[in-house]
């Protein structure tokens, strides 16, 4: 054995686990061990030799679990964080984001995506559902360099290049070159990937008025052949849904016609859902469809809260992401927990919606499932892969917790959340954060190269974004910001 | 000069600020300077020879505002941490949080509000609003040798000590002698810090249904004489709705009982106001009352939003509280303003509900108000007293951020705490936080006698707890907790 840890509070997330109990698999003094990244034992320390492993790690008074999961990403555009929130939902994109997104280079955008990879994994996250236009360079400057698991996500949009003069209410032509282009980096994704147990592609049309018939047919027709994941933003808003009407008729909705294309199953993992119906919500449920939220996301451009409760309700697997920075600040998986399960609880008034132990299971097997690959990750269990999140329970606003009658370890992380928690994680068995801090990369050469591309970014947008005319140059202009 | 910060993004919510900008008043490279705990400057770094100092603290790179204020808090609760949430709201204080609560002593009471001290300070807090039951012991023992500022509020309740066989819906004998009891213990404070300029009292009739009308008068006629605050529970759910019906009458509410008695004004503080109607709470605004919100908590125990961009709306005074960690899980105020955001952008289907400067006005200069302190704390002015914040830029969750065209470390700081912001903080010129780490107190030490306490008090408690039935026990038993 590589390494164990021991004498942890264990939430396997495996009910099956020996010496665990529940739907938890809570072990008290538990232990977890692996070799070659394989979990070898997962159980009570007093089971296993500490000796043998060529390393224990110390897990009293920390709770262990599977490392976080962090399903829909879109990394990149953390380096112009903050530069579009606060403002009315149908200026988000095209007033306030977009003139600022259009000066963001390819290089700006790799260094915004270390960013996110260094925020999302010194918060607990072993798996990033990244979502992205080439997304192969990103897997290959910033996510594998950095050690995280990914499932790699290649966006494919077939809106033509110059995209301001298009009604959203009238069918355009789609540009079926770029579509091509995408679908064949996407297979040469597959191709490159195929022995690298850390990368999992993705098809990703990205919503159902951006994509040609012709283009999705043959992205389902592959997945359901290879058993690959398509990614697809679904019912997430009004420019979509006028949109998909135009084309595909007055009562035409995303979910309607991907039903009525016979596109729906277990291979299908849409993202967002807020714009369907209950009714169309069940339906996916019910075909077998995954779904992720982004409620910090949502709440914050949107001003809605995604229907995660629900889709657990319909009996649909969920997993959760943190989206893009602009919005939402950024990618914390636990604060996103405790913040979709504030933000449930408001939507449902039900203090009982998405308590803790929901919420971390979202986080890590829901996830898993919701990416597909919950063969090898997202519960501890002997023969997954050794991603591990061990967080340390005196930190101060976690502490203090008992573990009887209830662990209220499980509530504490979850609600007293603030940043101090996390203190060593593993992928596939290697460390990537140790005693709080991560290792092996300078995180201030990072922050310092993103604050000099961030500040010549905004300067260079500055006159087209004063020309769009967000509220928030209105903010500027009565100084408030 | 004892010390200045130079060379900082300054928001000193002071408009009318030397080489401020607007409602904020922002200072590019700003400078702080303070003497004895008075602030003497607030201007642009080049204006003020750094060597007027004894001592210059460097503050580029950072985001530098008034000390946050914390105004409803009861900070013993925190020993007991994770009690109580994820319960439907009619069990959240008798059959969840009770049977625990009962079995906390004083002693743990005291380590509790280390804990709350603790975290609060190291989240850039410098006021408290606490509200407690011989407030005065937390003020000697824990807040003042903390180096906090406080507003100490005395709980008066005539509520029966035999609560349990009371029914709600009949009126019953109020206990004048714990009333009077209060009411003493209240002047005592008075008379014990009147010349202590770091602690304000207050006074605490808990709730219009657990006071009795001649205390309520003698409270609100002494508070009108002497310009002091009244710190009441208003309109905060079914129980004093019931209750407040069955002694006042079937139409009675609490705001209607205060207004016809006389007591509205600016001397009373006003603490949640969700059961109150868009009527009453317009009434309250316009009659000068301040309003207290608890976002967290609310949502946590009644999955409600409080109504704070209302209050605003009709003109009134708000400041935020984190209420008690069993339900919110603690007092982090840049957390508690994200979640304040977001839940505000869903509660009015808004995006530009509560934005980022919003926020920070009321956790500074609103708070401040709302706890009747603003003539020296709660913006940085001249004359004011050197309660300051100095935020960290480069923290990985809130890198990178631009000046221009608009400052985004103000959404950067909003959206993208995750803990690791607040650098430095000084209360009174005084500094608490430094670098990070707050200075002078072994915070190991508590975090291990809160642990032990914890772990007395919930395994005293257990029979109760099982015995009281709340849905957690459910939860322990499915192997959830």
């Amino acid at each position: 054995m590589d390494a164990l840890i021991t004498d942890t509070l264990l939430v396997s997330m495996d009910p099956g686990a020996t010496g665990g109990s529940g739907e938890l698999g809570i072990v008290d003094r538990g232990a977890v061990g692996w070799t070659d990244g394989e979990l070898t034992y997962v159980g009570p320390t007093e089971a296993i030799d500490p000796n043998d492993a060529a390393r224990t790690i110390d897990g009293d008074g920390c709770l262990t679990l599977p490392g976080f999961v962090n399903a829909h990403v879109h990394g990149r555009y953390s380096v112009i964080r903050g530069a579009a929130q606060d403002v009315p939902e149908i200026e988000w994109m095209d007033r306030a984001l977009d003139p600022i997104g259009r000066h963001v280079s390819a290089e700006d955008g790799i260094v915004g995506a270390k960013l996110t990879a260094l925020e999302a994994i010194a918060a607990g996250t072993t798996t990033l559902g990244e979502y992205a236009a080439d997304v192969a360079t990103l897997v290959d400057r910033v996510y594998r360099p950095f050690g995280l698991r990914v499932v790699a996500t290649e966006t494919i949009n077939e809106v033509p290049g110059d995209r301001e003069d298009l009604d959203p209410n009238e069918p355009f032509a789609f540009d079926r070159d770029a579509g091509r282009e995408a679908l064949d980096r996407t297979e040469a994704l597959f191709e490159r990937y195929g022995d690298d147990p850390l990368v999992v592609p993705a098809y990703g049309p990205q919503a159902l008025d951006m994509v040609s018939m012709e283009t999705l047919t043959a992205v389902f027709d592959r997945a359901r052949e290879q058993d690959r994941t398509v990614h697809v933003h679904v019912a997430q808003g009004e420019r979509e849904r006028r949109a998909v009407a135009a084309r595909y008729g007055e009562d035409a909705t995303t979910v309607g016609v991907l039903d009525r294309e016979g596109f729906l199953g277990d291979h299908l993992l849409a993202a967002h859902l807020h714009g369907a119906t209950t009714a169309e919500r069940k339906r996916l449920a019910t075909a077998g469809v995954r779904m992720v939220g982004c409620p910090s996301s949502i709440a914050a451009i949107d001003g809605i809260v995604p229907p995660i409760v629900e889709y657990r309700e319909h009996g649909g697997t969920v997993g959760i992401g943190t989206d893009q920075a602009p919005g939402t600040g950024g990618h914390n998986t636990l604060r996103e927990l405790r913040t979709a399960a504030l933000l449930a609880k408001v939507d449902r008034r039900d203090p009982t919606a998405l308590d803790a132990p929901a919420a971390l299971k979202i986080a890590t097997i829901g996830g898993a499932r919701a990416l597909g690959i919950d063969d090898v990750v997202g519960s501890l269990a002997p023969g997954k892969r050794a991603d591990v999140v061990v967080c340390d329970l005196d930190a101060v606003g976690v502490a203090p917790t008992a573990p009887e009658p209830f662990h209220t370890a499980i509530p504490n992380l979850v609600y007293g959340t603030a940043g101090a928690e996390v203190r060593d994680v593993f992928v596939d068995g290697v460390q990537l954060v140790s005693a709080g801090g991560i290792v092996g990369v300078d995180v201030d050469d990072v922050v310092v190269e993103a604050n000099e591309r961030a500040e010549r970014i905004f300067a260079d947008a500055e006159e087209e974004w004063r020309a769009a005319g967000s509220t928030l140059v209105d903010d500027v202009d009565a100084g408030r910001l």
